[in-house]
């Protein structure tokens, strides 16, 4: 309740109950006053979806004294938890977002459908330093226990330093399984999915289709990558820019302005 | 049906039946075989979301062998569109997917919730040039008419000259009503929204909040901006990167390499 203690805001797209949360808030305390505001369940691949045509509602589901952690459950997506959770709910602008720990990986284009991501870049909007955290593993109960000094570590970083502005962190953690080599700042793999629908049947018969597919990556041996730094035992760190420009086109597209003829009479 | 005819697949995030998209598809007659993938309602701020846990259906709605254009309905998202059209629909790789024309800007910030340009986003993965087409006017019954030479002529050009690897365009054309200069090749306003929940209650007088709010510009007067193009009179086009790291930041960010001591046997 110290008005100098930073305040840490915590969502996911797993929904507030998933082990990979509770993992993450875990590693947090002591950090600062936590407050979560995450989806009632979950949501996953919903990217940075915004909900504008129903309502959202949230609840709270905890309050710890303690350890000064919050819990609210809120029923949009992970973006709309961090605008109503920063706007309605803690109405002050936070010290430090956090995002996940997502199960299963956000590296390289997953960061598109993510999430956990869109989450960690609606915090970078709101210009508060923001961090998204994904484990390689999408078990429900999968094993979160090596994840703790890298959520800890980074948090207490970037709270301390901030971030630059419009760029959050996509930070992917190797599976417990894996020996952890480290840390590896990188940049997003190029790559991508290659669909596999599964077809079946509903109940009256008619041809259903479920989104499977695999990952395909154009650039498996390139260092640099984030993909490739997991494959070899490294957490990945990729800061990510919500300015989507592809800067290095812009003047060479300029020709474009010259296609529609307009009447110049201004 | 000729097998020389370039592929054109159309999409949005309005649902098939807005008049953004048939006015799209009506622009671009005769530069191919037209096939429209698209929700079967709106999908407005839908991002790159994707569908996993639910299963995805299409439809077919109406065959117009004159004008070779073929239009399916599919309940998924604008992204779900795109990779089961693709993937199962229509079977090839298109030779240009055009998204939109949506209802409403998709300029500045507006690109990462984005259904529209999350679907522009997607057929940039899958290799195919990419055009999202937004105007300013939110109206059912916006007109249209001052776009078709924009969307045919820079379809045509695409369509000749093909987009760098993993870049879309992000095109926002001004409101009927305000007189067109041109065009403008631009990068994105650096900006966010500020988010004003409207308050209200449900049926059992419990609170509910609806997502409201303005766009806050950081830097109105930057002529190089979309937002500036846009308020000036001139359609914009930005183009967009899936690559989404923020490069400038990767080599000073390796100091977090030293920030968690692993013991290194390897």
């Amino acid at each position: 309740m110290s008005v100098n203690k930073p305040l840490i805001f915590v969502t996911n797209d797993d929904g507030y109950s998933a082990k990979g949360i509770r993992s993450l808030v875990e590693s947090l305390i002591g950090l600062g006053e936590i407050v979560v505001v995450a989806p009632d369940g979950p949501r996953s691949g919903m990217s940075s979806a915004i909900t504008s045509i129903q309502p959202i509602r949230y609840h709270l589901v905890k309050k710890d004294e303690k350890n000064d952690i919050t819990v609210y459950a809120c029923t949009g997506t992970p973006v709309d938890c961090v605008k109503l959770g920063i706007s309605e709910i803690v109405g002050r602008k936070p010290d430090l977002l956090v995002s996940g720990i997502n199960h299963g990986s956000n590296a390289s284009v997953c960061v598109l459908y993510s999430g956990t991501m869109g989450a960690a870049m609606e915090g970078a909007l709101f210009k508060v330093p923001s961090i998204g955290f994904s484990l390689l593993d999408h078990a429900l109960d999968a094993d979160f226990a090596h994840t703790y000094p890298i959520t800890r570590a980074l948090s207490e970083d970037v709270l301390r330093t901030g971030l630059p502005a419009g760029v959050c962190l996509n930070v992917n953690i190797p599976h417990s399984d894996d020996e952890l080599k480290g840390l590896k700042v990188c940049r997003q793999a190029s790559g991508q999915w290659i669909e596999e629908f599964k077809r079946s049947e509903d109940g009256a018969n008619k041809p259903i289709f479920w989104l499977t597919g695999r990952f395909d990556n154009d650039e498996p041996n390139d260092e640099t990558t984030d993909e490739w730094a997991l494959a070899n035992g490294y957490a990945s760190i990729v800061p990510i820019t919500v300015d989507m420009t592809a800067h290095m086109f812009v003047e060479k597209m300029k020709s474009w302005e010259k296609l529609i003829y307009v009447s110049s009479e201004s």
